[in-house]
């Protein structure tokens, strides 16, 4: 048999133990901290229809779907017609997590509570060309409150996105940043700058671009994409007369924007500053009128964390009212967050954010002294993992010295040994594989004296 | 838009809240257990490339891998020269949780402890006819260790899968049994009753249906798969001569089986029956020398999970030294204990054998007095989130009346009022919905008062 290419799939990641221990640590923080904020968790299948998942992300995302091919007598029926790509398969892979809960919403409407407060935490699927830190199977982690359009609403689930940062250590004001806008604001400076009211998204997706391209090049994208150099000018002039602070921005826009489309969304920024004061969003707020975030599908209020040092964003969100209703045939409020997992798990890395030791790792080895000893091993680690340890056991036959080996590999500290000379005197031999040290403890001690020194 | 079918794809699941807290109960014991055993986690991605699945799972599991449209340019390469199923799919989601370890073992072997202990608990998907309790996409609880060919290893795979299923509430020696035979000892069987060698895998399939089918079904099988009439006739014979009791029956087959490839397989099953006594896994051991296990990988000990009152397996494993090696180009010893998750999850659900409240469930509902006091009610619950407790806020604008019916819907028991009036006297209304009565509970005292009353 020819050797086979055995890592994983280009575009897709390998787990192994340290870093799923490590993912783990962050999403059970990401749990505990949606569920104090009475979000219940939501699972949907890897496999969607195809009609569910096309036509819903542009046609640049229709392409980014992994379709899955119809089997058997209806593939054969497919192939004998000189196919096309659509009619090859039946289903494709979840590509977002938002589709998935409209589908749940409509489908479930009746078994639902009024208000549906749910988090999901699964990876999606994107056929995107690989590259540093962009995967095809990555997680998502969104949390969305659907059916109220109060502006209570985007002060929980901020505050959520906010407590999971600080649970995570980044605890500081400095630490991260969230920026919040409107998106009648957006509207409201676009109609004051003078651009058509038809070429708004297009304004939205060059100004989008402004911290990556700077404004000549904002300019020159408005241009290219046929907004009136005129407007595009004033555009960027409002940018450079935008004041510093939040409420120095706000008092500003209000000025700016009354009569316009924006003033509502003043109002409505303002109410919401004042709620996320009340709660432990409040240091890490700015106001940022230009921010656009790319999806179109924003209604409201929309807001982005951003790491100070990282570029690109580490969560995000905002309110949709008209999307959750796709299927549902009616308008359903909705407002969400999804935070960057991936992102934050790289950030972490880099800076050493994990702890030492990680739930899951084993905390002890109980050695082997030979094949006649098994028993004795075996009752031991059966006692101390009744005793709430997390114990590993030799299986191997080999020397003590290469038993060692193996535990200081799998960063276990203490090694117990029970041969039949410890047995005989009731005690068993721990060696401290840090030190090198080895004592004897008693049998009837051993617990206590292990659960001291363990974290 | 003309409606679209909003059900989850044949043979897949939507799991709404309840149903997803359920499985995290059911998971989370079963990685504190793994844990606890020193086994450590392993994830890899659900899509694998098409040649690491075909081939391994016979010419029927070929059928069911669920392949992965080739994309753009590929695609149309592919389809312009009137393409087979397998030219069209790069890809092809993950069958099972082995042949993924077996990848990993072969890619990452310099960096795997050389006992490398494992578990793996992810969705698989296989393209089978949906059926009661057969789904298209479901979870596997894999536990193997690798690299050792050690019976203490099979010792430690059977004792945390009965570890899990003691902690699920099959406490009792009767709520489970684990039978054990090796497949030596069917292979010696097969030789005493004259089953030609080349039949051998025949007459195991055979004599896998004898539950389902009973001895005269077993028996015309035998013939329809050309095993010699007296052969079949023998292995039937030996069957109800087989005594009941595992020592007894221990001693049966050793003399039985003398002198045949059996005598070894006895030899492993009496040391490993010495090595379960030891541990929680003793009062649940049966011996049953017919216990086939369909897969004709295992090469040692094999071992089946029931719980009595229903059919099929809660789970099995054994020991395959042939498999793990399979890309790496040599031997490498492995066994290991599958859980059968969802069957658990079905047998738990039918016995109620869920805790009544489940972690994630909201404790708290903060309601809202009106739009004047949403910062009253986000401080509260904001002090009680801190607090550690599980805090829904009310995102509505609604009358108390219906608050309480949405908190009553999420199964909340207490609603938290804060008015006006008790912001005033600084106290909190607190409602409890099950007996209806409302009292006054002081401001300062609200963290304790909660706490002594919820579980």
């Amino acid at each position: 048999m020819p050797r086979t290419n055995t890592a994983p799939l280009s575009g897709t990641r390998d787990f192994l133990p340290l870093e799923v221990m490590r993912r783990n640590y962050v999403i059970a923080i990401v749990e505990r901290i949606y569920q104090s904020y009475g979000f219940e968790p939501l699972e949907t299948p890897a496999m969607e229809r195809l009609e569910t998942l096309l036509g819903k992300y542009g046609e640049e995302g229709d392409q980014l779907i992994f379709r899955v091919m119809k089997r058997g007598e209806k593939l054969q029926r497919a192939l004998r017609n000189s196919p096309q790509e659509n009619e090859l398969a039946d289903s494709g892979l979840r590509y977002d997590l938002t589709v998935p809960l409209a589908r749940v919403v409509a489908e479930y409407q009746a078994q639902l509570p009024r208000i549906f407060k749910r988090y999901q935490i699964q990876p999606v699927y994107r056929a995107d060309r690989p590259a540093r830190g962009r995967y095809r199977e990555f997680y998502q982690c969104d949390v969305d409150i659907v059916g109220s359009g109060d502006l209570l609403v985007e002060a929980e689930v901020i505050a959520a996105g906010a407590r999971i940062l600080q649970e995570l250590g980044f605890d500081q004001p400095g630490d991260f940043r969230i920026r919040l806008n409107h998106r009648l604001i957006l509207k409201g400076l676009m109609q004051i700058a003078g651009v058509a009211s038809s070429l708004e998204t297009d304004a939205l997706v060059a100004l989008d671009k402004y911290d990556k391209i700077g404004a000549e090049g904002v300019q020159k994208e408005l241009s290219s994409r046929g907004i009136a150099a005129e407007a595009a000018h004033r555009l960027l002039q409002l940018m450079a007369e935008e004041p510093y602070g939040k409420n120095e921005c706000l008092a500003w826009l209000e000025e700016r924007l009354q009569s316009t489309a924006g003033a509502k969304g003043v109002t409505d920024l303002s109410q919401l500053l004042e709620l996320l004061q009340a709660g432990p969003a409040g240091p890490h707020i700015d106001v940022d009128p230009y921010l656009a975030r790319g999806l179109t599908y924003y209604t409201g209020p929309i807001f982005e964390v951003s790491i100070p040092g990282y570029s690109g964003s580490a969560g995000g969100g905002g309110r949709y009212d008209d999307l959750i209703g796709m299927f549902s045939g009616r308008s359903i409020p909705a407002c969400g967050f999804s935070l960057g997992l991936e992102r934050v798990l790289l950030i972490m890395e880099e800076r050493n954010m994990f702890p030492s030791r990680l739930q899951g790792q084993p905390q002890v080895l109980v050695t082997r002294f030979d094949e006649t000893t098994s028993v004795l091993s075996l009752e031991l680690a059966h006692e101390l993992r009744s005793a709430g340890l997390r114990v590993d056991l030799y299986t191997g036959q080999d020397r003590y010295g290469k038993q060692f080996k193996y535990a200081d590999q799998r960063q276990i500290q203490y090694a117990l040994l029970l041969g039949p000379d410890e047995h005989q005197r009731n005690v068993v031999a721990v060696k401290d594989l840090r030190s090198g040290e080895q004592i004897d403890v008693a049998r009837t001690e051993l617990i206590t004296w292990l659960k001291e020194r363990l974290d």
